[in-house]
């Protein structure tokens, strides 16, 4: 499976705010995460970067 | 393995722009995609959308 779990970066520390990402919308200063379940959580903020290797998505809030 | 193809999406369609994408980097209206080898490629442009579980990454050009 390729899910990924997705991080705020704040402060220089990466806070866990989704498991199980299967996509990812980013739109307008936010981002909208959706997990396997098909739960949804939106973010204010920006993509940072994606490492598909290491399953994390990372976000910013600026 | 959990690589993606990065795909540009221009008038309605997907060109592909590189496989085997393990990480993306946006940054002042560039991406930074880097495959599995450590090659790199530069796109003009945004994330649209990722799709994990289809293995894709969505680039628009705006």
């Amino acid at each position: 499976m390729c899910e990924s779990s997705a991080f705020v970066l704040k402060n220089n520390e990466l806070y866990k705010v989704m498991e199980n990402v299967v996509s990812v919308d980013p739109h307008e200063g936010k981002v909208y995460l959706t997990d396997l379940l098909g739960d949804q959580k939106i973010v204010d903020g920006v993509i940072k970067e994606i490492r598909l290797m290491d399953h994390k998505i990372i976000l910013t809030e600026e």
